[in-house]
C-alpha cells in the first residue's frame, strides 16, 4: 500500500498567488462592471524587445528546416548563451565565473525550489522575514522545517531574519548559525536594495560557518544605484560559498517565455563532494533543457539592440515605481522600495492589517497588490506593489489609492 | 556547517546518455575524418510540422504587441491546450478525464524524475528491468532506494520485473507487494507493447494491493496494433490508481521545444489525501508553467492540417523502424520492437556484452546505439537502436551494420 508524502499536507494553505487569484476571480465575477488594476503578483506587461521578437522568429524558421532542426539541448544549455552570459553578466564586473559553471533552466522559481534537494533532510535553513514563499514551501515538502507554530506563523526549524523599516531590510546575522541561508537583493518582497559591504560580510560569515548562500537576484537589472551588487560574485570569498539564481523574467519580460540561470562554482565543495557535480547530476537525471528558441531569445538580451531595447524596457517600468513611490509617499503612506527595485513596500494605514489592506482596497478602489503578511510574520502591517503594470495604470491605481 | 544530501553520492557513474556522448565526442576527437550516424538518444531530426511552425510564429507576434503579451501561464496550463488534450486523447477515446486533471508540462523527463515527490520516502518501487534511468536515478536522489549491489548490479529496495524475450518483454508480477509500480508502453528501451488485456491485469493488481501505477506512455503516438492501449485510462479502475505521462518529443518531434502533460485524476487518494491536489501544489510552488508560444504549437498539433502532417512524420520513422528491423533479421541479428514504437531491441551477436557491442559499433562501423545494459541487468546482451535518425542514415547503418 503506497504512502504518501506526509509534509505536503503540512503546507499551510493554498500557494500565496493562487489564493490571491482566486480573491480577485470572485470578485470579478461578482462585479464584472469594476474593472481592476493589477499590481499584485510580480508579471510584465511590456511586450517582447524587438530583437528578442526577431531572434524567435529566425530560431523558429531553424526549427522548420531539417538542416538547422534543434532536438535535445546540451545538458547544461546552449554555449551560445552561456558564454554570454559569463561574458556579460560577470566578466565585464569583474567576476570570475566561467560558462560550465553555469546552467540554463526554464525558471528561477524552478531553481530555487529544486535547489534544496542537493542538501541534507536535516540542515537548517535561514530566511528573510518577510520572503519568498518558495524557499520555504520548497523545504516544507521536502521535510525540513519542523512543524508550524499557527500562533506565530513559523516553522520550528526554520530561522527567520527580519527584515523591517529598523535595519532598512538587511537582516542581522541570527543568533544559531544556519546551515543554508536564502537572500534575495534587490528583495522581493521589501524592494529593499543590499550594499555590497553588507553582502561581503554575509559572504565571510557563510565562509566562517560554513553555510551555503542561495543568492536571488532575479532584479539585478533593475538596480540604479552605486555600491550596490550586481551578482554575489562581486564579493570576495563568493565562490567558495554561493550559489546564484538569475532570470530573464523581470529583467527582459520573460515571465511568458521562461528563461533563467543558476550559478554554480565548481570551487562550492563539502569535502570531495562538488556541489556543482551534483546540480549538473540532477539536471541531467530530472530536466531536459530549455527550449532552443528560448535559448536563442535569451541570447538576443545581449545584443547591442537588444541591450538598449531592455533598457528602455526598465527604464519605463522604474518611471512607474518613481510615480508610484512619490505620489504615495505626497499622500501620507509610509513607502520603501521602488529605487533599486520594481517593488514598492508600503505600511498599512493605521491599524489594519496586510489582508485587510488587500481586502479594503480590492473593494474600494479595485486595485491588487500583494499582503505583505503573506510573506512571513513580519511582512504583517505591510503591502506591496509592483512596477509592472502599465504607466496609465499605475497612475490610475495611485489616484485611486489616494481617494480612500 | 551545511551537509550535502548524500544519496546523491550513490548515484552509479554518469546519466547513460551523458556517458554516451563522452564517448561519441572522444571518438569523433580522435577520428574526425570517420561521419558517424546516431542511432543512439532518442532524438529526432524531422524538422516541426508547418502547423506547428505556423503556430509559433503566430504566438511570437502576440508577444510583441502589449494587447496580446502573455505573461505568467495559467499553473496548471492554458485551457487552450488542455481542453484539445481531454477532447482528442481522452474524451475520442471514451475515456473520462477532465480538463483539470491534465497537467501540462516542460517534458515527460522533469514529471517522471518529479513525480516521486508525492509519495512516502519508505515506499518500496517496482520498474522493469530493463528501465528507463530516470525512474530508479530520481529515487536514488530521494533516498528510496537502499543501498547498490556492484555484482548485481540491482538497488536493495527496489524491486526488478525482468523483461525478456521469453515475456514477450511484459513482466510478471512481482513476488513481493511494490507501492509504485513504473510501466512504460509503447516500452522504452524494448520497443514491446502491451496488450488492453494485459494492461487491465495490472490495474486490477494495483487496486487489489493498494499501489499506484506510474504509466509513462511517451511513444504511444507509434502504436500500429489493434488492442495496443493508447492511455492506461482505457481500463477500468485505472482512475484509481495511474498517474499517466505523456509527451508531445516523440509524438511530434518537440525534443528541442519541451512540451508534455501529466493526468492525475481527482479519484486518486490515499485516505483523505488528493494526489492531484498535492501534484498541483508542487506545480504553483516549484514550476512556472511551459512557454505560451510553446503550449500553442501544441495546440496545433490538434489542427487538422497538425494532425495529418504529424501522421506522415511518424509513418517516415516507423519506414526506418521496419527497414531496420527487417535488414537485421535478414542479416541474422535477433530483433525486437520497431512495430508500436520507433525502437529496435536487438540481441547483441555471440556473447559480447552490450558496452563491447557499442565500442564494436562505433569504432568498426560509426555507428551509435545505446547498450541495453544501460537500462539495467536484464537489458545485458541487448542493444537498442532508434528510428529518429533519417532514412538515408538509417539504411547507411544498415549497411554498414551488415558488413560487421
Amino acid at each position: 500500500m503506497y504512502k504518501i508524502n506526509e509534509n505536503y499536507l503540512k503546507l499551510q494553505g493554498s500557494y500565496l498567488f493562487s489564493t490571491i487569484a482566486k480573491k480577485v476571480n470572485a470578485y470579478t465575477q461578482a462585479h464584472p462592471d469594476k474593472p481592476i488594476i493589477r499590481l499584485g503578483i510580480g508579471d510584465v506587461t511590456q511586450p517582447l524587445a524587438p530583437a528578442v521578437i526577431e531572434a524567435l522568429h529566425a530560431a523558429v524558421d531553424e526549427m522548420a528546416d531539417a538542416s538547422t532542426f534543434r532536438g535535445y539541448a546540451p545538458d547544461l544549455g546552449y554555449e551560445f548563451l552561456r558564454n554570454k552570459i559569463a561574458e556579460k553578466d560577470y566578466k565585464a564586473l569583474g567576476c570570475d565565473i566561467a560558462p560550465d559553471e553555469i546552467f540554463v533552466s526554464d525558471g528561477a522559481k524552478c531553481d530555487s525550489g529544486n535547489i534544496q534537494e542537493l542538501f541534507d533532510i536535516n540542515n537548517r535553513i535561514a530566511v528573510c522575514d518577510p520572503v519568498y514563499p518558495v524557499y520555504v514551501d520548497s523545504n516544507v515538502m521536502a521535510g525540513r522545517t519542523g512543524t508550524f507554530d499557527k500562533a506565530s506563523e513559523t516553522w520550528s526549524n526554520v530561522i527567520y531574519m527580519p527584515c523591517t523599516k529598523e535595519n532598512d531590510f538587511v537582516p542581522e546575522f541570527p543568533k544559531e548559525n544556519p546551515d543554508i541561508i536564502y537572500l534575495c537583493y534587490p528583495n522581493n518582497p521589501s524592494g529593499a536594495a543590499i550594499m555590497k559591504s553588507q553582502l561581503q560580510e554575509w559572504v565571510d560569515y557563510a565562509n566562517r560557518i560554513g553555510a551555503v548562500i542561495i543568492y536571488d537576484a532575479a532584479y539585478e537589472a533593475y538596480i540604479s544605484e552605486e555600491n550596490v551588487p550586481h551578482t554575489i560574485y562581486e564579493c570576495d570569498g563568493a565562490r567558495n560559498c554561493a550559489i546564484e539564481l538569475k532570470s530573464y523574467s523581470k529583467k527582459a519580460g520573460f515571465t511568458g517565455l521562461r528563461l533563467a540561470y543558476t550559478v554554480v562554482p565548481k570551487s562550492l565543495k563539502s569535502g570531495d563532494a562538488s556541489l556543482h557535480d551534483m546540480w549538473a547530476r540532477r539536471h541531467g537525471t530530472k530536466y531536459n533543457g530549455a527550449p532552443y528558441i528560448v535559448q536563442k531569445a535569451g541570447e538576443a538580451v545581449y545584443s547591442p539592440a537588444g541591450e538598449a531595447q531592455i533598457k528602455d524596457q526598465i527604464a519605463y517600468y522604474m518611471k512607474n515605481a518613481s510615480t508610484i513611490k512619490s505620489g504615495l509617499a505626497d499622500a501620507g503612506f509610509e513607502v520603501y522600495g521602488g529605487v533599486n527595485s520594481p517593488y514598492i513596500w508600503l505600511k498599512t494605514p493605521g491599524s489594519m492589517t496586510s489582508w485587510e489592506f488587500f481586502d479594503h482596497l480590492l473593494g474600494t478602489v479595485q486595485v491588487v497588490g500583494t499582503p505583505g503578511s503573506g510573506f512571513g510574520p513580519s511582512g504583517e502591517g505591510y503591502f506591496r506593489l509592483t512596477a509592472f503594470g502599465t504607466y496609465e495604470n499605475s497612475l490610475k491605481a495611485l489616484e485611486r489609492i489616494k481617494t480612500l
